[in-house]
């Protein structure tokens, strides 16, 4: 071919375009189409797949209620072994975590004057017993947990404090951080003002006598006094004795145990990746739950949804990086099994080329949040494209790989969140009706479909996520 | 005057009408244009009235549950003494009802085999106790009481009875006839299999872990075996265990305790009739509840709109006839005060001109059902169509008197039916969930209002309501 100065121009702007075009590939390296055509069959299959149902079916019915270091722990970490190995994961093994043990034997209340009447109630996580034949003292009313920190030195003295705000019903679940202080910290704040026990109106949106359990935390150097929560309605009952204006006093009559450390295990599946099997996109949720229920939408629904969106990309084509799907252990007592994990991955920690965790029930997936490079935008603009016929759409939230990713993603770790509707979560978070009743089973394979978008994509994609 | 041939076949077709218009007082006696529109205006002062919620408010706040033969038994008669004597009833006073005792201690069930696990159930009422430490047994499964029925002989040898078919949610509350035979008679014919326990799925249509009491009838000369209620996400984890074929056996440890009979009483108050005060129209529901909840639908919400109902009549103007209101005691565990009215009243059954109990909850009244002789056609109508702006049409069904009017209907005391909408009340019914928050201010509201049409005719209109 002779050159011509036309040729040789012509040919310069190939060169700078190509040279643009490689630059491109660095800083914004596109999704495939065929990664997306995957992707998007992945999608329809995932709606009309019934896997994530008969995995949950099979968790909450076999294994049911399963507090972490209790018997139930043990056989639900059996039952992540033998599940991973059912479905066919090519690497499936458990690591030890320690853990503390707590468990409630029984629990009941009463108002003893001016009305007598029992009360439904329900021992806070790691709450310790009440006297033997109860705990009966007057009630000092707090209007919040701000209000309890606001009061004077000793306005509690030998009294039950009681918190009495509602949690709001939102989809963001936001009011759980607002009413939430008074379950995680009251006990310990209460007992500083000279309080001889707790009571809280239940950390949830419902109308039910289904009291919310849940954790709280004591404070070193702090007496550990009696905690429990009383169910929506019994708390609207006190308000309307309390609106009297007449003195209350109130029975409480807790009997908990706590045990030596035990051994608990997160358990681990994996599909190895074909190209890059040292890299890993983490996913995961947590495979205790709280004893109440039977941990159907806390946290079985999670374990369900990424077992059933790995399997359902291990089916259709070996991923190219690994998919590791962690069934953490013990997230409800003090995200333990999270915690191990980090300690436990750290010389892996950039090998975890991207993670999420499924911990917000069972409710659709809303929202797409993200924690990544911005060289990783064309990756996530690729799967908020996919996920659009979901009715997913972006969050500017930053996202924290939620509690058992959360040290994780600290270190390090790009992670994303598959924002899930929390209308009704708190509905029945940590209560005895968290069974599998409440789980909306198009809703779960919303969920699956959504996350076997987002994992395939990270999986096959070329590009690198880390911030 | 002169009386003329014409004057005289004047007076002669005057008086004709005259006789045709005295038949017609008789065979169909229209309701005056001055009692009608004092019915509207009672229907519109109803409609904004707080006094059924403030009457129901302090009903089950100030006593709470008030299971019959229980302190709070004693409380409720106390209570409805005073709020008749508050509310400026002319009469009050209490007449007694011999009551068996009978009251739970505690209750708890366990899957031990193939899956471990707590189940939430409540005893059924009158249910005895189980062996000291609980009942051990395998579960013989039945789709029916009916099923149980036609097993044969010996079927249930050793073994705990399950009866798990669900009711049927419709607004007539149809499904409770369906399926609460399983609750009434399913431990006596269970034991006559040779069971020695009895589980039935609640008989009830909601979807949370709250088991529905109620009575079970043991017979006599038939052994009597425990018998509870396994809320509806218990049994259908019962069922999925059961679905996989192995065998199931069940823990359940009931512990409760029959005592002396003692004695309740019936609360009556009345508003004395200006011009018939021996006539009365009587109504009323039960002050007893169940001892889970708070008996705000069961039956305080009868409470409180029948006597909203009377109290608003009082202050409009003096009814002709009297208004009776009737507390029944103890109708939940055998309809006591209801027989025992029918008892100390029956010499003045035909003074008791027409009678109506409201124990259907607090949903709205959908229709009017009637059992009253023909000739009180006209105030039937002019009832109807006094209550349909609020929605409420015409039934077919006969009028029962419910369950505390009963006995009186039987024995020939005219009444109607204010049918209320079931859609949900068998949600909560007989459960730790029948709380004031499950009442809807504006359908309590909406009953009064028809209930006070019903009442204000049927006090001053002049005709009668025999059958």
């Amino acid at each position: 071919m002779k050159i011509t100065l036309s040729t040789l121009s012509r040919a310069l702007a190939s060169a700078t375009l190509l040279n643009l075009a490689c630059m491109g590939v660095l800083n914004a390296q596109q999704v495939s189409e065929a990664i997306k055509n995957q992707a998007a069959e992945l999608r329809e299959q995932a709606l009309n797949s019934e896997l994530a149902w008969d995995v949950l079916e099979s968790l909450t019915t076999e294994v049911g209620p399963r507090l972490a270091g209790s018997p139930a722990d043990a056989k639900a970490v059996a039952w992540g072994v033998a599940k991973f190995k059912e479905l066919g994961f090519d690497k499936v093994w458990t690591e030890p975590v320690t853990i503390p043990v707590w468990r409630r034997i029984h629990e009941k209340a009463a108002i003893v004057a001016p009305f007598p009447q029992a009360v439904t109630v329900t021992a806070l996580g790691s709450s310790v017993s009440t006297p033997k034949g109860g705990l009966m003292a007057d009630i000092v009313h707090f209007a919040s947990y701000e209000a309890l920190l606001a009061a004077p030195a000793g306005s509690a003295n030998g009294k039950i404090v009681y918190i009495s705000n509602k949690m709001e019903r939102h989809p963001s679940g936001r009011g759980y951080g607002k009413v939430g202080p008074g379950r995680f910290l009251g006990a310990a704040e209460a007992a500083k003002k000279g309080a001889l026990g707790l009571i809280i109106r239940s950390v949830g949106t419902d109308s039910q006598r289904s009291p919310h359990t849940g954790m709280t935390n004591y404070q070193d150097g702090v007496v550990k006094i009696p905690a429990a929560a009383l169910s929506n309605p019994d708390a609207d009952q006190l308000d309307r004795i309390l609106a009297r204006q007449q003195k209350v006093t109130l029975k409480l009559d807790l009997l908990t145990e706590t045990a030596a450390q035990t051994l608990s295990y997160n358990v681990i599946g994996e599909i190895t990746g074909s190209e890059r099997p040292q890299k890993i996109v983490a996913i995961g949720g947590h495979l205790d739950s709280w004893d109440l229920g039977t941990g159907a939408v806390d946290d079985g629904a999670g374990i369900a949804i990424t077992v059933a969106a790995a399997k359902l990309i291990a089916e259709q084509q070996r991923p190219k990086r690994t998919i590791r799907v962690v069934m953490f252990a013990a997230e409800e007592i003090g995200v333990y099994g999270g915690k191990q994990y980090a300690l436990d991955h750290h010389s892996e920690l950039s090998n975890h080329i991207i993670g999420a965790e499924s911990d917000g029930g069972a409710g659709s997936v809303l929202a797409l949040s993200s924690n990544i490079g911005q060289q990783a935008l064309p990756a996530l603009d690729a799967m908020l494209a996919l996920m659009a016929p979901l009715g997913i759409v972006r969050s500017d939230e930053v996202a924290s790989g939620s509690a058992d990713f959360g040290a994780m993603v600290e270190a390090g770790m790009p992670a994303v969140g598959l924002e899930q509707d929390h209308s009704e979560y708190f509905d029945i978070h940590h209560t005895p009706d968290d069974t599998l009743n409440k789980v909306h089973p198009e809703q779960l394979a919303q969920n699956v479909a959504a996350w076997a978008i987002f994992v395939k994509i990270a999986a096959d994609w070329s590009g690198r996520f880390d911030r």
